[in-house]
């Protein structure tokens, strides 16, 4: 630099933010890892995706954690159970807000902004953050902060392990069809499945025709206030909402 | 009580301490969920398994962790691959070595004392603790702390999802026999396979006779120093100690 130039007017290099999926875990507030508690609370922006019209299990794990002047940025599903998972437009319809939702999240980081999307459980484990995080790859920086799972929670919350020695874990959801989710029940040691709502019915049958119904629990809201275990055989009047079913293996333990 | 009589002697009634099972995570240290990393933090006494010889990968992850004055109980195994899984005396060492280990907790308990049993990963899946935990049940306070399975560690180190939409995920231990390793990799989307050690070369001739090899990665020590990820065609050099493979799926993306 020459000594006698003016001195020269800096233009604030813009570096690009961060798009951060965050594992919550499974839904009590300590049980997020310190790496995600300390993310979540210092974020200025927070994203999550939820139905219309309800609060949003992730949000509702981070309540009472988040800054004063957060910005937060709800993405609600355009449609869930209203189109069958089948029909084409199901499809194009979630396709086409992923991709709006991906926008959104890249123009935020262009413009320099870190975003922390809070994902319930762990964001690689069936979850929607999986539908940003590949289409923002490659095109802005991507972190994930692995959680605990919905599942562990739930296992945690019976009381009882879920897997000893040998023992084969399936992980299935409960969308599968009932011939399949029969299948796969028979021919397991451990069992979870997810997804279930309106699929309870087929789901019992199912356990039942894999004649393993008296060994089954449904968890419900598992690590969160209102958290319920019932056995298969007396869920009737349980609402399966944001629930898992467990059998727990039984093998080696010396 | 008569307001004449003397004043009462209090002797101290002996509360007693709870039995701490503390998931770690899969290794790195802000991968403790917060009410863990408290736990581990301010405990007076910690124990562990480990292999006798060993550091032990609990005790690793909890480095830099403890007070000062922390008092450390190292509970080693008398066997590991010694003796066959399948010899009686296997069951029956392993047996009286975890009875010993409960003895010392339950009297460190009834002493008053709390104890922190660290888990690497979640204590309730495929953990030692668990043998200590239906030991201790029912005689003393026992609390499990849930954790960041191993798993999710492997599959956050590989930077892509493990499950989308109806995806079956199949959890098997290397131990299995190999034609029901080949079974099992053949009917499933997602897989996930511990315990892998010596059992890596029936493992990958398993994996190749279920047509997979291409699309399987080996993870050895998942968020921890020294973590490595290779595709399974490339492990011919890879100490298997401390991995899982993984075979992602590949199931809905709108
Ligand atoms: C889109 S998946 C997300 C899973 C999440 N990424 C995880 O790691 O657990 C949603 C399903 O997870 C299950 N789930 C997750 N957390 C749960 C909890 N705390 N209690 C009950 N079910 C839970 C329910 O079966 C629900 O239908
Ligand atoms: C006795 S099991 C304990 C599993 C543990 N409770 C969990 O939740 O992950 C030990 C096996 O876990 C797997 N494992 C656990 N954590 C791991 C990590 N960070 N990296 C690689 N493998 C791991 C290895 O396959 C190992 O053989």
């Amino acid at each position: 630099m020459n000594l006698l130039s003016p001195a020269p007017v800096f233009t604030p290099v813009a570096t690009c933010g961060t798009i951060h999926g965050v594992g919550l875990g499974p839904g009590a507030p300590d049980l997020l890892s310190v790496r995600a508690d300390r993310l979540v609370r210092g974020a200025r922006h927070v994203a999550y995706f939820r139905k219309a019209g309800r609060p949003g299990q992730a949000r509702r794990i981070a309540e009472g954690m988040l800054r004063a002047d957060v910005v937060e940025i709800a993405m609600e599903y355009p449609v869930t159970t209203e189109i069958p998972l089948t029909d084409p437009r199901y499809n194009e319809q979630l396709s086409s807000f992923y991709a709006e939702c991906t926008e959104r999240m890249a123009a935020l980081a262009h413009s320099g902004e870190d975003v922390v999307v809070l994902c319930e459980g762990d964001p690689f484990f069936y979850g929607s953050f999986m539908h940003l995080h590949s289409r923002l790859s490659g095109v802005v920086p991507v972190n994930v902060v692995p959680g605990i799972t919905g599942m562990a929670g739930a296992w945690n919350a019976t009381g009882v392990p879920i897997t000893w020695g040998d023992d084969v874990l399936t992980v299935a959801m409960a969308t599968l069809p009932e011939d399949e989710l029969v299948r796969r029940i028979r021919d397991t040691d451990a069992l979870v499945v997810m997804k279930i709502g309106r699929n309870l019915p087929k789901l019992r049958r199912a356990v039942a025709a894999a004649g393993r119904e008296d060994v089954a629990w449904l968890v419900e809201h598992a690590a969160m206030p209102g958290q319920r275990v019932t056995p298969l055989t007396k869920a009737e009047s349980v609402t399966p909402y944001f629930s898992i079913l467990l059998i727990h293996g039984q093998g080696r333990r010396p």
